[in-house]
């Protein structure tokens, strides 16, 4: 519990569309929320900019930055220089299988770092802005691999043995990307502070062509609402 | 599969007693060891210099160590300036329920990395020296809490999804310390490129009284072999 009774969360936060709702949805619902982003080698700092302006306009009650070297293995266009693929509308997106942005067990090594923070804390509730339904195809996104992770959390910490219930909430998890949209300006989210390009240019404009700018002009034409995004094409 | 016709295992690896009888046996299983090893803001690197030599000694195909940032979260007398115990003897040890040098979801965080590591080579064999026996009490050494992670590991990646097996193996967990270094021995291990102390001197010489040092002693002495560590007491 926070000085103000309000219980304590643990909100991943990419600084990306989802990520910006899932905070919301996580304040709404009264949690003094601890945002945790990860500089893991990714191609854009861009990303770590919008998290810190998107935790402050939120009302974050703290927000760390935990480096990372997810580099040093390799084997994803989001740490390596493979070149992002551009489909040629949003219905190509997912044709392929899961996506060459996928990056090995990044949800898993998140969310253990998040759950570090949150026993350390006497936080018991994880917020992630894992989606399953607008296809993106990153196993470490479904319904199955978030309960196994919340049995870890149970299982595998000093407070789980001592009676301690960790849950791992996923709000956005049956979402489509227009109703996540809907919900975050609902809650009150500038969207103009996040961030989805997976290949921004060097003054961080998004490129407007990758597979999570398509979803993101998708979600908000289909959602009748403004998109606020400056993308190059 | 190396090109030696090996299949690739990932060995966690301290440079403590336990994860170089662990890396022994993931040898003369018949793996390609690729190990690794974290600095997690522990105060003694002199445990990754044991790691180093250990893993050269036994003809690791690889040895990568991960920076991590553990104590930006703090919560442990591993990583904060928390007085390591001395317990009267070893018969104490444990008597306190979970110890003070517990570090919440360690094992969670390093078996993380290492599920990713092992994506990218292809490795579907991770192997941990988690031993549940000589009570140490923490809960990320538990079986139920490795079987949790087997599950992430199946579920959380586009190997498992794709139909490759990961599996977690922990061959020390039930065995006693004397079992563990008389399988060690027998193996080769030379334990005097080991460490296990929770507080060396700044020379990296062992305490001879924390929990870690007594239950090393204690599984010498039992195991009938000669303790070839310099203790300063």
């Amino acid at each position: 519990m926070s000085a103000l009774g309000r219980p304590k969360a643990v909100v991943l936060l990419s600084g990306g569309l989802d990520s910006a709702t899932c905070l919301a949805v996580a304040r709404a619902e009264g949690y003094e929320c601890h945002c945790l982003s990860f500089a893991y080698g990714q191609r854009h700092d861009v990303e770590l900019e919008a998290a810190r302006r998107v935790a402050r306009a939120l009302g974050a009650a703290e927000h760390k930055v935990i480096r990372l070297d997810l580099r040093a293995f390799g084997g994803s266009a989001l740490t390596d220089d493979i070149e992002v693929p551009r489909p040629a509308d949003e219905a190509e997106i997912g044709r392929g299988g899961i996506p060459v942005t996928y990056v090995p067990a990044r949800n898993t090594i998140f969310l253990s770092f998040g759950l570090a923070w949150a026993e350390v804390l006497g936080a018991f509730d994880l917020f992630i802005g894992a989606n399953a339904m607008d296809y993106s195809g990153y196993p470490d996104c479904r319904p199955e691999f978030l309960e196994a992770f919340e049995q870890v959390a149970n299982l595998g910490t000093k407070a789980g043995v001592e009676g301690h219930r960790f849950r791992i909430h996923a709000p956005l998890l049956r979402l489509t990307k227009a109703e996540i949209i809907r919900k975050g300006a609902a809650l009150g989210v500038d969207y103009g502070l996040t961030h989805s390009c997976y290949d921004p240019d060097p003054r961080g404009r998004a490129c407007g062509g990758c597979d999570s700018c398509l979803l993101r002009k998708k979600g908000f034409r289909e959602a009748g609402v403004p998109d606020p995004t400056p993308y190059r094409t």
